[in-house]
């Protein structure tokens, strides 16, 4: 559900990758730092130190900068967990969305683009994507549950997934408690009881 | 946890209250519209119809326009639910959640509300601040089921409320998927399984 990295994104390749990298970090800075609306091409090309034209000819717009930091971001996460135990990988994924917005560059980096995706469907639809990628990775481990037969065949993975997050991200948007590692047991427990008591089965209602 | 209104806010009084009034309403506009850093204070004036020094001396900054639209959003809201049975409770609680996310003004507005928390600190206290209310007026119903002694007398009433609430705004804020019945009911299930679980029960850990 969440990148985390060091400090701005590590991008490697050649010269056209380096290009990439330099207005992606930043299209970052912008937006951690002013928001969407402060995104000013000219400023982001001399930020990266490429010219005008580079920026203006790839990308053209706020909007595409910002979408095509998201297929970026979307390829730099950590693997999910994996471990043959439901209740290990869920407390791996929830920690790791914990440190993610609590890391001073990237918790306002998706305050920041959650913000922008609430003004231009452009931006929404691509963070949904990302969000989306996300899931389906983090999934894998709902998976490997319903295989070993610990949780009901017809859980629906994603949602398992989506109700771990949602409380850490409601948490650090309309509340200005500080998230903790108390969090992150919560919200597994709450997920694991969920997922005992069949909400998130798609069995007959 | 939300408000939930016809069309703009209908706000009562003398001549004062109408001033305020309009100029809330206005405000609202431009959030809506143009979101937090489009509220201008000479065209809210001239949206409301009053002077320009009347909203410079009485608010001075579109800080204090949010803060105290928030102050009166808080005041709006329809009472809490509080019928004898929890389930019935919480599930009219969700339900509000997802008709105001879904309202046509109420949605871009907590929306906008909540992207200009992102980069705006007094927003961001407002706006904890109104939610802090919301969950406070609706943890009534918790308290209550503990004094039937329905569920555990430790029960973290706010976190209950909170915890409810939260999946539908994740959805609202990350995904391009409208919020439905169904949400509702699945939000409403995961809340009822976990409070059984004693997920939000603060004894010894």
């Amino acid at each position: 559900m969440a990148v985390m990295v060091g400090e701005a994104l590590s991008r490697p390749g050649g010269r056209t990758a380096a290009v990439r990298s330099a207005v992606l970090t930043a299209t970052e800075d912008a937006l951690i730092y002013r928001g969407f609306a402060g995104i000013d091409l000219p400023e982001v090309a001399e930020a990266a130190g490429v010219g005008k034209t580079t920026v203006y000819r790839r990308w053209g717009s706020p909007q595409a900068l910002v979408a095509d930091l998201l297929t970026d971001m979307a390829t730099q996460s950590v693997s999910a967990s994996d471990t043959g135990d439901l209740r290990t990988d869920l407390h791996a994924n929830a920690a790791l969305v914990v440190r993610t917005l609590r890391h001073r560059r990237q918790g306002p980096l998706f305050s920041a683009l959650i913000a922008a995706s609430t003004h231009d469907d452009g931006t929404k639809h691509a963070l949904a994507t990302f969000y989306d990628r996300r899931v389906d990775e983090w999934s894998t481990c709902v998976t490997s549950a319903i295989n070993r037969g610990d949780i009901p065949r017809d859980t629906d993975c994603g949602a398992v997934i989506r109700h771990l997050s949602a409380p850490l991200y409601y948490q650090f948007l309309t509340t200005t408690c500080p998230l903790a590692d108390r969090d992150v047991e919560r919200t597994v427990n709450s997920t694991m009881a969920s997922v005992a008591a069949e909400v998130f089965s798609s069995g007959p209602r």
